[in-house]
């Protein structure tokens, strides 16, 4: 680590007194042989085993700040106090409008010490829509950072916000000071310990494509048992370093147009409690690196000297991180965790040049975060790339403490609560299902909408896909991105994944439009890699009929594209998943 | 991995039907968000990801067998029908009398997943005490290894014997074959998940030095959780092989002396489950070899042609590994988990120069096996191996699933339920004591002795240690092995660690002695080097002399040991453990 951390002074009052004790409350109602599973714990431990580790590094910004297991404890000893302090009772919400950054770290453990759930905000959205969350989920205080106020002109809420300065005169350092006067008395032990391991953790809204934002309930044993499993997968321990990367560009912003965002994201830590990672790290005892915005050759600095071991991405992100001019082989591996869309057999290549392991992981919010992954096989290593790259592409089998993952029919009428398995052909296609302590609770105050959800005992994800024969999915598309092409199904997923391994296409993305005769036929919309960007320039056309030429050798068909679109970029959400309905719509216009 | 696998093949029965479905039974009565925590789909999940892998190696045996993970879940799924035809009820108890085989190894998941409770029992107790742990747990059924028949003569419980050669004729490889009738027609999904995770798991009867064994009863959620801490403190990942050993050697037999057994013993699978490992290993997709007995120049074999990354031992084990003519510096590092004492400089020095790295950790039956650990410093690596090993050779911190140790006063009377934490100054001594998930649910059919073990919403273990200032606790001695040596309290475990320090000692125990004058004064009980026992051959008493002299520069005048002999074996339990009661015997005689 090449941090020159002493260069930074904590606030006196992030010092712990010298006699601390981590020591929780006495459980008296509890058995004798019980405690109630709850992240927020990791951190006394993480400060009792290793109080001057450094925890939490935050060195890319005006005014970096580092803090060890030690102080950073004591901080969030403080949060929980002022939080209760504030007026803030058990389940109530508190909501985080924040980049990556020491005080939404905070917020995963300082809002459950208080018993409170934390509500974190996606800082990509409108202000109608950050509004529509702080009034649904009904928060009482709402921590906010310095750069996202044009988000919440004009609501009542009550904010704290944070210049993200960890010196004193901010806000935030402020109100965790004066959390400290309670802290100072009362200790640990004077927090209550939440006896319902069932309570709420987190209330994630999704941002969906259409529609109102819904709230995800998640508890405190689902993210104990999820933070759990991705260290297990991710082989994380105290010798690792996460990095943290997301843009912190807000609405507006120049480079938005609309809703469409060109920027390519990564997991934030607001995204779904960032996967369980803020807690993960601290259960491994790692050190966790955060950057408030996605600067690749900063990325490529921390790759390179500040032992960085791990960080997750969907893979539009991991193609900007292998095409930057910094990209070398790294002097030590680091493990990449992929969601959002399946790794192309380039990418992984590329990474692996770099000295990068893919990982591939699939989930969603609403199973905070990952809950199948695919799990590489002894006999791959005698595949070539190109073959193995078409394995890896599955999303495989359920995660270390998930129940089984399952395929099944869609629902027969409304009231159809039998949940049935398709075939394990690799054929049939049929929805996503789980169940079990990594799903959500409940959608927020939303009993109808978690009714539906939760058919027959299990949580319906609206994925599309094939189980093969050995029991790993493959997702096919959501339900609305299948292309229903001369009456055939055609997978938009599968398309792209044939149309990427074009060696001049770097992404790609394919949805429905109407035709007469067909009913739907695909359209694809496609960036070229940079080296071939200035050949093609002015015979768009020519590479599209090149390219579906290529679709042809390749693909059934009604699966072959009718249209290709060459573009500069391809929209995405802020998490960086292509968002397909603006494709849909300019596809209609055309 | 060497072995040559094809040249056993499993019984037909063990071979799954084409198209398995690992999914078990859909669990109606549960919210869509939960399912009850236990270890035993560990295997499910094993068979799904990794079917084809080695899952339990046994080649130290006449009838060497070899299971792949899809196999191993069938004949468990056998078991499980098995014992269900038997009339195995949920909540039954079924006894187990092997020493490490795959028997013992299926008999963890067969048994929990027909919702009954495994009973290992110490092959190590004379048939008086195996009489009265059938009796006491109220046993129904009994698997038993041909070798051990001589420990149940006379008894009625039913039993099925295991000649432990996989092969058809084995009285157990045919029940498990009528087992396999069922489990054709009803397979996983015919089976009962067991919805109370909170239901017994295993009962494993303590060999306390005097009285009765007690039986200690453990659950399925505290199984799954110490089992995945395990994982997690281990690092033990799909790459990994764990090594089993013990003795077969079982009563009565050659080497022992009445109680006194001579042989060094290390943790097998009947010794409180094995530490949960047999469940800790699958959900890792690790490789298991078991070994009925323990030949050290085999083990060697093991760790230089096997593959083997983790192993688990006394300390008095590591000294038979690093001593064994075939020990060299190893192609890959081993991880070695120590428990039951402290090992010394010497030894930690001997285990690195060939590349295992000693985990010293703390627990007991009660706590599932760890419960503590000694964590390494990053600033211990600048001092010297007698330094750093006086910090290891402390217990430590929790673990990664448990809640807080402490180290707390004695009771003020029989009705004190107050806990109080003795002053974190590595002097004050208390007595050592936890609670949560990793605490076992009872004392079984006990609930006086459950009531005195849990006062005051703690378990209390009845070994007497100090907190040091920085949160680590270590063990001075179980509270009747504390010398009361002038008024002063000796810590036999203090006076032990500074004379091992003795370039001349291999090991030594040291115990109480009356003294007309002190009341007690500590006697030492040694074994020499190999390399230095000719040398003191016939002067024992001038070495006793020297030893002595060598602890008056190093110890208080009151923990100075007044005796010194010199033995040529110490008497040890099944376990390793020193016993203290064998050697405070003979110190009364002489």
């Amino acid at each position: 680590m090449v941090f020159i951390i002493n260069a930074f002074q904590p606030t006196r009052e992030s010092i712990p007194p010298p006699n601390v004790s981590y020591q929780q409350k006495q459980t008296s109602g509890l058995p004798t042989h019980l405690h109630p599973l709850n992240p927020f714990p990791f951190i006394l431990r993480a400060a009792t085993v290793y109080p001057d580790k450094l925890a939490l590094a935050h060195p890319d910004v005006e005014y970096p700040t580092f803090f060890t297991y030690r102080i950073w404890a004591q901080r969030i000893q403080n949060l929980a106090y002022a939080l209760i302090e504030a007026g803030i009772q058990p389940g109530d919400r508190v909501a985080v409008l924040a980049p990556n950054s020491p005080m939404i770290a905070d917020a995963h453990y300082g809002i459950l010490a208080a018993r409170a759930i934390i509500t974190p905000i996606n800082t990509r959205l409108t202000p109608p829509e950050v509004a529509y969350i702080l009034e649904h989920s009904g928060s009482k205080l709402l921590l906010i950072d310095r750069g996202l106020m044009q988000l919440v002109q004009g609501l009542k809420i009550p904010f704290i916000v944070n210049n993200d300065t960890g010196r004193i005169g901010d806000p935030y350092e402020d109100f965790l000071s004066a959390g400290r006067r309670f802290s100072a008395e009362k200790g640990w032990a004077g927090l209550d310990v939440e006896l319902d391991e069932g309570a709420g953790a987190v209330l994630c809204y999704t941002s969906g494509t259409t529609g109102r934002p819904k709230g995800v309930l998640t508890t405190l044993r689902g993210s104990y048992l999820a933070a759990i499993a991705n260290v297990v997968e991710g082989q994380i321990s105290k010798d690792s370093t996460y990095l943290w990367w997301a843009s912190s560009l807000a609405y507006p912003h120049p480079l938005s147009e609309g809703n469409v965002l060109l920027n390519n994201r990564i997991l934030p830590m607001f995204h779904a409690a960032g996967w369980t990672f803020p807690w993960a790290n601290v259960f491994a005892f790692a050190t966790q690196i955060t950057m408030r915005t996605v600067d690749y050759s900063q990325i490529w600095k921390h790759f390179l000297n500040s032992g960085v071991t791990h960080y997750c991405g969907a893979p539009t992100v991991q193609i900007g991180i292998v095409n930057n001019p910094a990209a070398r082989p790294l002097p030590r591996s680091i493990s990449a965790i992929i969601a959002g869309a399946a790794p192309t057999a380039h990418l992984i290549g590329e990474l692996e040049k770099k000295g990068i392991q893919p990982v591939h992981v699939y989930g969603l919010t609403y199973t905070y975060g990952p809950f199948t992954r695919c799990y590489d096989q002894p006999s791959w290593a005698l595949l070539s790339l190109e073959e193995r790259a078409k394995l890896m592409a599955r999303q495989g089998q359920s995660f270390a403490t998930a129940q089984e993952v399952r395929v099944v029919y869609p629902p027969k009428s409304e009231d159809d609560q039998e949940v049935v398995d398709v075939p394990k052909d690799g054929k049939t296609v049929g929805e996503v299902a789980t169940r079990g302590n990594i799903v959500m609770k409940e959608y927020f105050r939303d009993p109808e909408a978690t009714r539906k959800a939760f058919r027959g005992g299990y949580f319906h994800s609206g994925d599309l896909a094939v189980m093969h024969p050995d029991g790993v999915i493959a997702i096919m598309d959501r339900s609305k991105d299948i292309i229903i092409s001369g009456g055939e199904n055609a997978s938009s997923l599968a398309i792209e994944q044939e149309l990427a391994s074009h060696p001049h296409v770097l992404e790609v993305s394919v949805v429905a439009r109407s035709h007469v005769k067909w009913g739907e036929r695909p359209m694809a919309f496609v960036t070229l890699r940079q080296e071939h960007v200035s050949a093609w320039k002015g015979k768009h056309n020519v590479f599209g009929d090149e390219l579906k030429r290529y679709a042809r050798t390749r693909l059934p068909g009604f699966a072959c594209p009718e249209w290709v679109e060459v573009v500069e970029e391809l929209p995405k959400t802020s998490t960086g998943k292509i968002l397909k309905t603006n494709l849909r719509t300019i596809a209609a216009k055309l």
